[in-house]
């Protein structure tokens, strides 16, 4: 796989050599693009890889930029990973227009897109019944980036994260997408759904992150979601990242027949694995049913290299 | 999903009613069939299940009788999990046969065909490198059924095991295809595989089983699988099962970009497993491509139902 183009209409990258913007070693041959009709004017990309926004509504347009060109995508936007509940409308617009383009368009990343949705989806696989699945990922945010920890609220006062959590700043988004991704595989239909966030307050002085965390401040976001069916939740994500978080790991639990208990010691990073999978999934795409995928129903994501 | 018939040409089964020879608690009002021709006669079935032999050559005449009536195969034959590099040429036959009959086809089960391979495989799609994997399936064959406690040689004597294993009567099979299917998904040409099969020998008296284990005797069997790279081994993958074998579980350990260690505390039971996914994958396989299918080319398998 080869970087054909970029695009990016910030003036302070586009018309830079793309090296520059991403500071790679050596030159790439690439000038970065402020639109992508100019970017694909010399070459034929066989997909695009859209890192912009996480807001489904806000991609559409973009998305259908691209695949006007005849070019399917894999996106990084946390809500396409599932928008069928959540937009139904619109996720049928684009489904039509890239059928109608004959590419396939998906939603993907680490989380959402794989730990706490795609992975114990599949795990479900070798069960004949499921009453219940949980997933927890506990993440120490020490070893994420600086963006990352002021996203999860590290150092705020709980005055000053209640307030962001009001503006809907400060949280992760794509809980309630996982929960219908599942809930769509299983043939599941959920009630309700809820998506809970409260800070996780520092209870001693924490100084492994980007700035120091007094006892009493926020170290980090505590996110619960629940997908209700008879009135129970029967999917529960439980999303923990904090500066300094004991036993980070990433577990799911499904209760039935048998009960399943996987565990990922330490976790996955989130960032070094949300760029592997969205690279790897370009592989999946192409070989896709044209229109709105998503995980489940897709050729699998894996590692692949032609080299060895 | 229904059983719609049911077709078993053994003459204890035949034109018995399904639910006598199943064991069921209600009758079915299906009658076991001795050929499949005389079993669709009434029904047109939407999928069949495959549930005979370990062998791909002598699993290919059976399919090919199915297909041709334009039916879709879910098969738990071992070696059809990827005879691509096994078997070549009926691979490739069996494929054009299906794609022909517009039917997809595909070997499953829960190991081959989950453990130690496609959950393996769809955990490094969150890794920007792998160097290496390992999975290691450890289980308690003490609540394993008998067949298969026999099948890995639990009381025998070690001369009895060497003999059974020179057989080839005394062996998981499969491990070379769980090899083949992770490295094609990969992208890696394997040199070389190799799968070594020795006894687990009881250090003490074992009493779990289907009958008393000596010590010294056979408590059940050990068997590694290495797919090769440049003369290094870069998958591997261990067997064991044996009646009182310690932590079992199913462990997944891959080396890259960044390091994953997955761990499934107990493993999971293969006989209720390989029911589940059999029936779970006629799901997927209703919307994979047609031709001769791997788990790691076609939509996702997952446990559903339709009435919750």
């Amino acid at each position: 796989m080869e970087v054909a183009a970029a695009v990016d209409p910030a003036p302070d990258k586009a018309g830079r050599e793309l090296a520059e913007v991403c500071a790679l070693d050596k030159d790439t041959g690439i000038v970065v693009a402020d639109n992508f009709a100019a970017a694909i004017r010399a070459v034929q990309p066989e997909a695009a890889i859209l890192t912009t926004l996480l807001s489904f509504k806000a991609c559409v347009p973009q998305v259908e930029e691209i695949i006007k060109h005849g070019i399917p995508v894999v996106s990084t936007c946390e809500e396409m990973l599932c928008p069928w509940l959540t937009e139904p409308e619109l996720a049928q617009q684009l489904d039509e227009a890239a059928k109608k383009q004959e590419v396939a368009v998906l939603g993907i990343g680490v989380n959402p897109g794989f730990l706490m949705d795609f992975l114990p989806t599949i795990m479900t696989g070798v069960c004949q019944e499921v009453k219940s699945i949980k997933v927890t990922r506990r993440q120490d945010a020490t070893f994420r980036r600086i963006p990352f920890q002021q996203k999860i609220g590290v150092g705020l006062t709980i005055r000053e994260f209640e307030a962001k959590r009001e503006q809907g700043s400060l949280r992760h988004v794509g809980l309630t997408e996982s929960l219908h991704m599942i809930a769509m595989a299983l043939g599941w239909e959920l009630e309700k759904t809820e998506d809970v966030i409260s800070p996780i307050i520092a209870e001693r002085e924490i100084t492994t992150g980007y700035k120091t965390v007094r006892p009493g401040l926020a170290a980090g976001v505590q996110q619960i979601g629940n997908g209700y069916v008879n009135g129970a939740p029967v999917i529960t994500l439980v999303f923990k990242a904090s500066v300094g978080e004991s036993n980070p790991g990433d577990t799911i639990e499904i209760k039935g027949t048998p009960d399943i208990t996987s565990h990922i010691a330490g976790g996955v990073n989130g960032d070094i694995a949300t760029c592997a999978i969205t690279v790897n999934a370009v592989k999946s795409i192409l070989k896709a049913p044209a229109g709105l995928r998503m995980m489940i129903d897709m050729p699998a994501v894996s590692f692949f290299e032609s080299t060895k």
